[in-house]
């Protein structure tokens, strides 16, 4: 068992914290029995279990430690201060992983019929990262790609967001350029929000496979990202604030898409059996 | 100008950090230029202005100032550690105000045709809370209701993730039975959202006047409140996680609400129009 907090290994663990270590070394840390099972059940690709077993007071807890060494994957033994200073929550159970963030290519994504992917193009707010990839998840997207500098999924707060969808949802990353030449090439219906557009949100036509472009939280979409838009929509405001909650109008978006592909799907049938 | 952090006026404007405060006071703080001209814009009960002028170093934070000491509001000066240490933001942009708390009773409110009011029962997270008022303002609703303790709607984190709806939206609170005798008299469809629900979101009949029943974050609806409703909605979920975040639960429950609404009154003319 690890006793000491400068430990070359615990150091390395907690530097994690940091943005820039987790983009170098393509790593991130996971913490708390919900979602190392989480990551377990998806199956993450988990490089190291970490556990205090002084911190292990619950069966769900044992439980949990059970399970991850089921999978055979490395436990690093901590004592209770350890793992605290690795910790960034109150309360912390004892069990934690070290996962390898996973990454789709662009240029491998192939697009089919009924997909959807939401396109964020510097989110700011890892909060909002992960409550759009949770919504993402429960309203059948397939995936999320971040455009230009922006949150990290695999920050501990877009992580907690996620309730685990950092693990289910596919992520991407692109610059506008490589973007713009994918999403063309994938002959995808190309969606974006802005307040000023013509068409509500729930008129719009989102095609057989649809880009959501949502923009960033302050600036929403840039005028090249408007430009390469099929579609503008937007969600009407009977009030008085001025523009909504980015992860609130990526939802509702993305659940009247999911909506009109279920009524598609519930027509179709009757649809071919008229000749 | 007070330049001491120690000064009793500000140690009495410091203590409104605390929930405790506040609700005894019935007093909230709220700093920004954006968060001042929206209190001020929205008739907000302003009990004083705090300015630090040696912040104050763009034009638009100095026509905010003229802006707030055009209405006669008491003006507080202060250096800017004094401001400091009032503020819970980096980069504190050198304007404040004391606001008094608007809480409509209960018992006073009465629903109209087409009126909704979100009722939450014990939210706990403040940022949720920020968001639900900042989408009620936006889909049309009334106002919200609190029942049971739970996060403070004058809470800085809510205020800020309100963007100002805090001062346009109705805000009541209530014990669960005074609650009840007031919704069953108000003849109100009460419509809660539940997981298991068998009816659709989208396919729920919400009433012409409508209480949006909504539970925490980690519970849910207990059992009683359940049977209270008229009707128990449930969002379809597609993917791996087992329940949207609560702000966005909200937002695509009162969307939907103001889509069928908006439906409605397109359609009244043309059914009154044949006898």
């Amino acid at each position: 068992m690890i006793t000491s907090t400068a430990n070359a290994r615990v150091r390395s663990i907690r530097a994690l914290k940091r943005r820039r270590e987790r983009d170098e070394r393509g790593l991130a840390y996971v913490e708390g029995i919900r979602s190392v099972l989480g990551a377990i059940e998806s199956e993450a690709d988990i490089a190291l279990i970490v556990v205090a077993p002084d911190l292990l007071t619950s069966d769900r807890a044992r439980e949990a430690v059970a399970t991850a060494e089921a999978t055979g994957i490395e436990r690093l033994e901590v004592s209770r201060q350890v793992f605290e200073s690795l910790s960034s929550r109150d309360g912390p159970q004892g069990i934690a992983a070290v996962i390898r963030q996973r990454w789709r290519k662009l240029k491998s994504v192939e697009l089919e019929d009924g997909d959807r992917w939401v396109v964020l193009t510097a989110i700011q707010d890892p909060g909002n990262l992960g409550t759009i990839l949770r919504t993402a998840d429960a309203a059948g997207a397939t995936g999320v790609i971040l455009l230009e500098a922006g949150a990290d999924p695999w920050d501990r707060t877009a992580m907690r967001a996620s309730t685990g969808a950092v693990f289910t949802q596919q992520l991407a990353r692109a610059d506008w350029p490589t973007f713009i030449a994918w999403a063309r090439a994938a002959g995808a219906t190309v969606v974006g929000a802005a307040d000023d557009a013509d068409t509500s949100y729930r008129g719009a036509d989102y095609g057989s496979h649809t880009l959501l472009l949502m923009g960033s939280e302050r600036e929403g979409l840039n005028e090249a990202q408007r430009a390469f838009c099929d579609q503008l929509v937007a969600i009407p405001m009977q009030g008085s604030v001025d523009s909504l909650n980015l992860g609130v109008a990526t939802s509702l978006v993305l659940y009247e898409v999911m909506h009109q592909r279920e009524a598609q799907s519930a027509t179709t049938p009757a649809a071919s059996a008229t000749p």
